[in-house]
């Protein structure tokens, strides 16, 4: 599938320099947190000015819930997790961006949110590389 | 709007006591978690048995879209809030509800989240009634 990108929408350099790409869908690009603590996958809706979920339009709001459960189905298969936690926040990065993040009982911080908790910590090169390409294969696998 | 609740679904028990009735849309029951750190509703999807977002149907999902960004524009314009947080994540109780909560720049805990920090502070009943009466009439103006 091919980016369809809206005039003015840039990734946040916040963002980008977080995480890593792994797909584009319709509305969204997907990319992953670059913290090997979670398997945390970050949607981020290609439109320019938008902070909350309720202002985008109707349509992408319909597109964003079909792409966030579309990932967080095949996060949950590929990862075999307990649970799926999602959100927005944008209390740092304003740019509206969802979570997706897979959670098992007894991960760091469990039964808490990821979110604001502790210090980032990358993945190895070769480990991110691996779970990217199974991400990739999991979400392009789903049918909605 | 009357309440369309599914057979066999019952509002967990520790959702019950932590949150008091706000109303009923035509998927959820909305509730206020009873904690005047931060204005904080809980939309429960009135389905038996379903735990993750993906897991609703597909006209089930777009319901609930429409239905929590309708009571987040709401909220942000009862309490003229910075940013709104919302997230779906059922680490401790599992029965599927979705959070969408006012945050103000140096709330309690900000910019961190709302969800595992300190004790819940309840509102004085007083208070309670009367934001409750707000935001009954901030969703029920609200237009989708």
């Amino acid at each position: 599938m091919r980016p369809r990108i809206q005039a003015g929408f840039e990734l946040d350099t916040q963002l980008e320099a977080d995480t890593c790409p792994v797909l584009w869908l319709t509305l969204c690009e997907v990319r992953l947190m670059n913290d090997r603590r979670w398997p945390w996958l970050i949607l981020i809706p290609q439109r320019a000015n938008i902070e909350e979920l309720h202002d985008l339009t109707p349509l992408d709001q319909a597109m964003l819930t079909f792409e966030t459960n579309l990932v967080a189905a095949a996060l949950k298969q590929a990862t075999a997790c307990h649970k799926i936690n999602s959100g927005a926040l944008g209390n740092v990065v304003h740019q509206l961006h969802f979570h997706i993040v897979a959670r098992n009982e007894g991960d760091t911080n469990w039964p808490g949110p990821v979110w604001g908790f502790g210090e980032r910590e990358p993945y190895r090169k070769e480990d991110r590389h691996q779970l990217i390409a199974k991400l990739k294969d999991a979400i392009s696998s789903q049918t909605i």
